[in-house]
């Protein structure tokens, strides 16, 4: 392979959001656009009739849960987890999480995903897939210190500061780590008084569940007499390394304190609709200033990972939280997608300009679905899918041309992924 | 080609929504399926990985609106329509209808939707679009008196009479129509009085938007005294043959109204959303027994017409309405785009089983995020998206066969519609 390739004929999304006709020549080795304009490479990529974009980064999801994808569905939060989600989860082996996580990015690069960030246990496998997957990934191990004696507890965040301590910076860069308290409610006072300034310490971000259901919110008002946000602030928790999945149920000081502190919100609508927790409060938080990201969550609560579907849904429901149908615009949510959500988790932005990153994601536009095109940036809010993704490129390497993936083997994948799902079900019965 | 032809080696989605593994053996002519077993036949459709189920019927819609998708977005239905809408559709000609037309039939085809209401103008171009595309439809003239003198009223409304009966049964009984006031408040009462009772001679239903906004509520309230649906009722306008989109705002009298006298809501989920109109309560329609459809609406407000989009937004948005995540569930999501639509605007409802009329999709399960498969329904509801179908059959007659549109020429409609939709633009400013 030669060291430069061009991505010709297409159109390109700069970094200001105008598109414009452009080839596009790619540096593999440093991962970079050397320059956008008229040019040509031996080694090329076809663009006719595409958008050259940044690739999309799904900033909260569990990747390896595509095994439970369609296992149990409309039921509530609770029960959900606890007679269809857990049951399942405690017969997960290392290999389950290997191959669950392989299909999940399988998925990601049929999608023009380039970057995630992951919580779940077994990072060590997910690590392994990221690495061969070609993408990139900021990583933690999830901890709940709630229902266990001293010992155990400690041993769990104990686990998930040891994995953010190794795996920061493993894939030649390309992975990342963060600290993990699973939520502000599972994870309790003492342990996040002990383990947040290591985190801090090692230099990693925090990444956890907050405001998700009102549930998440009552105990801590009762127990501490603040909102949750407000807890978390006064624990340390917010700066603008760290992001917090959902934060459905956030009221106006706490998104004032979003905003001072720049912490980023991850929203995930999908999952808020399918589990009935509620609309989040995006285009208060956009008001505010607060950076916010896109997330898909795991694939039991979804049941895909098609980031242009909450891309889709963010800016839909959010018309409907406000009934105001200038809410959430197309091109806000298509930049929570990609620099929101990039921004959020540490993650470099891909950008479609000379030096930029080479995380790029290139759309055919050719489809009925998608004529005519008035306007690009209305069709990758409204109408494209994961479908009419061509090609994935992350940090310069080509992950995926013309719909074949070349970094993971799809079929072996999908055939792995379908047996260890049948066998796991049977475990769990 | 054959008289017969078998679809083979796939699942099928039985009438009581069970899947099993069996054959499809099709009467072209008849337009009907011969048996569901172990047949085989010279000609054959390969199902492999691939679930046989009935075609999809989006039940309201404006298809020629695809010239205009992604035009105007982000606005309240008012400022929209007055500012973006009909300042194009003023400028559409009849030749922009049938290309606008055959862009949407494509789009259906490709998405496995195998039957649709429509109203707009110009319908004389939307039959012909219509016959030559192989699908079914109820069409109409939406006429409109407010703002007219009475000459005019009339003259519209004679309009949709008039082409109501003209094309009742054309395209050897594929295409049925209905009158179509636009709605109980753009149509006014006189001309209601007036022509209803002619549609009912002429034995044809009514389909007609109500209560999408509050605004299509208040005004009716104040000058009759009594909610929407009972002056609608009181008009004679509500029977089971009749439709009504959207119905978001409904109190539960009216949800008792329509239970009572059988006629069918059509929900437009994206279309609801992306207005910022609301939620329509559905679970509460489904439990009163009101029969139910979707429909896209038009691509001007959603922005494509892949009803697999409508299926998954009903089910989301419909756990949104009370908070329930049990609400609007999987099955019943996907009913309403199968029976629930049919039956609403009078169209055959496709049925894989012997004598079952031979609407069907064919949806490749072999993708990544359709892995692993522990559900067929839940996938369908929540993962299936338009890409997915393989093959689609309206009347025993295959439209699309790997992908392959036969009916239309896709990429001559494509160009076509791409030039029609600049120059309609120019035109407008
Ligand atoms: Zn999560
Ligand atoms: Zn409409």
């Amino acid at each position: 392979m030669d060291d430069v390739y061009a991505i010709e004929g297409g159109h390109v999304l700069t970094p200001d959001f105008e598109v414009r006709e452009a080839d596009v020549l790619v540096d593999r080795e440093a991962g970079e656009v050397i320059e956008v304009g008229d040019v040509s490479a031996d080694e090329t990529l076809d663009a006719t009739d595409s958008l050259v974009m940044p690739g999309l980064v799904n900033a909260h999801t569990h990747v390896a849960m595509t095994l439970l994808r369609g296992h149990a569905d409309d039921k509530p939060l609770d029960s959900w987890l606890q007679e269809d989600i857990w049951p399942v989860e405690a017969e997960l082996t290392p290999e389950d999480i290997r191959v669950g996580t392989e299909l999940g990015l399988v998925e990601f690069i049929k999608n023009g995903i380039t970057g995630f960030a992951d919580s779940y246990f077994e990072v060590p496998e997910i690590a392994a897939a990221t690495e061969a997957s070609g993408l990139r990934a900021n990583l933690c191990h999830a901890f709940i210190t709630i229902g266990k004696d001293d010992a155990a507890a400690r041993a769990d965040a104990q686990e998930g500061l040891d994995i953010a301590r190794e795996f920061d910076g493993a894939a030649d860069g390309r992975i990342t780590t963060a600290l993990m308290p699973h939520s502000l409610t599972t994870a309790e006072t003492e342990y996040l008084e002990e383990f947040v300034p290591q985190a801090r310490e090692a230099g990693v971000p925090l990444h956890f569940h907050a405001n998700e259901t009102q549930n998440e919110v009552d105990p801590i008002v009762d127990a501490h007499g603040v909102r949750p946000l407000e807890y978390a602030d006064e624990l340390g928790m917010l700066t603008d390394d760290d992001f917090l999945a959902h934060c459905v149920h956030v009221d106006d000081r706490e998104i004032d304190r979003l905003a001072e502190t720049g912490a980023s919100v991850i929203h995930c609508p999908a999952s808020n609709m399918k589990l009935a927790s509620g609309i989040a409060p995006i285009q208060e938080m956009l008001d505010a200033g607060v950076n916010v990201g896109l997330g898909t969550d795991g694939a039991a609560s979804n049941n895909d990972l098609d980031l242009f579907d909450e891309i889709r849904d963010a800016a839909m429901i959010g018309k409907l939280a406000r009934g105001d149908a200038r809410d959430v615009a197309a091109e806000d949510a298509v930049r929570m997608a990609i620099e929101g959500s990039a921004e959020a988790i540490g993650l470099p932005v891909g950008r479609i300009e000379a030096g930029g990153t080479a995380d790029i994601a290139v759309v055919d536009f050719d489809a009925p679905h998608l004529t005519p095109v008035h306007d690009y940036v209305s069709h990758l809010a409204y109408a494209v899918r994961g479908s009419d993704v061509r090609h994935t490129i992350c940090d310069g390497e080509v992950l995926m041309a013309d719909r074949e993936i070349r970094t993971l083997d799809e079929e072996a994948v999908k055939r792995r992924a379908s047996e260890a799902a049948a066998a796991l079900v049977e475990r769990a019965e």
